[in-house]
C-alpha cells in the first residue's frame, strides 16, 4: 500500500474524532490548531520500537493502544487534559490489515480521552511508532518534578510489576529450545497490563492543586521516584514490600525477582505523587486511603491512594541536587 | 551511554536557545509552552530513517541539521513561524560522538530559525529520527493546499533536482563490485543540497497574504503540485524542460534522466506556491521575477520568483477533487 493510500485510510479513520479547535487536521504540510486562550501547552513526544518496547508478536491493535497510551500517561503525570496528537509510522511494508488494526486501537484510546489525531508522517523503514501528544493546563497548575518536599508523603494510583511479569514470562518463553505456543505462557491479566496501559488521566487532572509533584512511572518506581527526589532536591525511603499490585504477581513469582518486578519493571504507566503532609493531611492519612479532603476525585479514584512510603530529607545538602 | 546521560547532553547542548515562552523545558514528563494569544499553532512531524531518507554513511551533524530542516520546510510552507520542536532519536547505541555530532547539525539550524528544542525522548532501535515542530500563524493567514484557482501562475522558490542527483550518484557508488572511496563520487554541491536543505522559512512568511496556496517539495515537484491540485481541484500543465536548477546537474546528467531527477526527484525542500494572476499581477509578472508589488521579501528573495508553468482548469470536474 503506497504511503498516500495509507494516509487517505488514517484521515478517513481519524475522522471520527472531531474537535472544533482544530482548523486544519491530516492532509496539508501541517495541522492548524487553535489553543484555548490563555492556558499553557503540555507537549510531550515518545516513540515505541519492536522488540525493545514490545514483543515482536504484538498485535497491531495493542501497538496502536499503548503507543498512544505512554503519551497519554505524560499529559497525565502532568495534571494535563489531553487534546491533540500527531503520529509518525515507520513500517517495513505497507500492510493494510495491519493498518486497520493499528488504527482501531490507537483511535479506541484517542476517542475516550478525546484526543484529535491531527497530522505525522508514514516512512518505509524498521516498524517503530513516534507520537508526540499534546494538552491544556492552567498557567502555574501543572505538576512538576521539582515541588516534593521533605515530608511529603508519596502514593501510587494503582498495582505495580504487572507489565513487567509480563514481559519476563515472555522472555522465559523466548528462549531457545521452546517451540510455538509461548505466546499462551503470559498470564492474561499481566499482559493487559503490558499490552493496554490505562493512562491516568482524570487522577492526574484532579491532581492539580493538590499533589507537589508527580511522574509516571515507565521506568520503575525505584528509578521513577529517583527522577522527582533528584529534581526536588529531596531522598526517599521505599519499602519494596509494601508496593501495591503483589497478589497478582504472586501465582507466577517471589522472592527477589518478584521484588525486582515491583521496584524496576516499567511500563506500568501508575502515577506516583507526591503530597503536602500537613496536620489536616496527616489527620486524613490516618484514614487511610487519603480521606474526604484531599481524595482525588477523577476516575481513576478507587485505584489511587495507597500511601507506602515517605520522604525524608536526604542526607546530601538539598542544594545540590536542585536541577 | 545511557538514556539519561543522553538527555542530560541533550539537555545542557539545547539550552543554547532560550526563549520566554518556554515555561518548562526537557527534564520534566512533558514541555509546558505558552502560546501567544490569538494566533494558530501549526504543527508538523516527520521522520527519517537510516537507508531509507539519508545514505548509511552520512555524517551525524548532517542527520542532525536534515531532520529539523524538512519539519521546518513544512511550516515554511504554511506561512508559519517556527518556536519550539521535539526530538525522538532512536539509536542502535548510546556513542556520545556521534550524539554530539548530531546535535551540532541540529541545534545550529535551531539557532539560525530561534527554535528552542524542548523534549522528545531517546530509545534504543535501529537508527531513527522523528522531529515534530511548533509554529504560529494569525487566523486566516496560513497557506494551505486547497486554495490554488485555475489561471494562477505557479513558482518555485529555487533549483531542482539536485539533492536527488546526490542520492543517484550515491546508488551508482554502491553497486556492486565498487570498492571504498564512493563517497567522493558525489558531487559536492549536489550533496549539499541532499545533506543541508535549507527551509524556506523567510519566504513562507513573505508569501502568507499573497500567495493562494503552498507546499514544499519533499516529494518531487510533480507529486507535491499534484497534491495542491488534487486539493484545489484544479489541474497544471508542466513545462519539465524549464525547471530551474539544470545547470547544476548537466555535468553528470542529462536527457530523461535529467529530467526525472528534475520533475521526481525528492528532497529539495523548495517552496512551490500559486499566486493569483488578476489584472495587476499580470503586469508584475510581465517584469520576469513577480514585479514590486508581489515579489516576496524573505530573505530567499534571490531564490524565489521564477514563473514556469501557469494552471489551468482541470477537464475533469473540478467538484470531484475538493478533498
Amino acid at each position: 500500500m503506497a504511503e498516500f493510500s495509507l494516509i487517505d485510510l488514517i484521515r478517513t479513520r481519524a475522522a471520527t474524532q472531531a474537535r472544533d479547535d482544530v482548523v486544519l487536521g491530516i492532509g496539508d504540510d501541517a495541522a492548524l490548531l487553535q489553543p484555548p486562550p490563555g492556558m499553557q501547552l503540555a507537549v510531550a513526544m515518545d516513540t515505541l520500537n519492536a522488540g525493545v518496547h514490545f514483543p515482536a508478536g504484538t498485535a497491531a491493535a495493542d501497538i496502536g493502544w499503548k503507543a498512544l497510551a505512554v503519551n497519554l500517561s505524560d499529559l497525565a503525570a502532568m495534571g494535563a487534559e489531553p487534546a491533540w496528537c500527531t503520529l509518525s509510522l515507520s513500517l517495513p511494508d505497507g500492510d493494510p490489515d495491519w493498518m486497520i488494526g493499528f488504527l482501531d486501537g490507537f483511535l479506541a484510546l484517542a476517542r475516550a480521552h478525546r484526543v484529535a489525531l491531527v497530522g505525522g508522517d508514514t516512512t518505509r523503514g524498521p516498524l517503530s511508532v513516534s507520537v508526540t501528544v499534546h494538552g491544556f493546563v492552567a498557567p502555574g497548575r501543572a505538576l512538576r518534578r521539582d515541588g516534593a518536599r521533605a515530608g511529603d508523603t508519596v502514593w501510587v494510583s494503582g498495582a505495580l510489576g504487572g507489565a513487567a511479569g509480563a514481559l519476563e514470562q515472555w522472555r522465559r518463553g523466548m528462549a531457545p529450545g521452546q517451540g510455538p505456543g509461548r505466546e499462551t505462557r503470559i498470564d492474561p491479566a499481566l499482559r493487559q497490563r503490558l499490552d493496554r496501559p490505562l493512562p491516568r488521566v482524570a487522577l492526574g487532572r484532579a491532581l492539580t492543586g493538590t499533589a507537589t509533584a508527580c511522574i509516571d512511572i515507565s521506568d520503575g518506581v525505584l528509578a521513577d521516584l529517583g527522577h522527582v527526589c533528584a529534581a526536588s532536591g529531596i531522598g526517599a525511603r521505599l519499602d519494596v514490600d509494601a508496593l501495591p499490585g503483589r497478589e497478582a504477581l504472586r501465582p507466577h513469582f517471589d522472592g527477589d525477582l518478584l521484588r525486582t518486578l515491583q521496584a524496576t519493571g516499567g511500563d506500568d504507566y501508575e502515577l506516583c505523587f507526591h503530597r503536602a503532609c500537613g496536620p489536616g493531611r496527616r489527620r486524613a492519612r490516618g484514614r487511610g486511603r487519603g480521606g474526604r479532603g484531599g481524595h482525588p476525585r477523577g476516575r481513576d479514584r478507587r485505584g489511587a491512594g495507597r500511601a507506602r512510603f515517605r520522604c525524608r530529607r536526604r542526607a546530601l545538602a538539598a542544594g545540590a541536587h536542585r536541577p
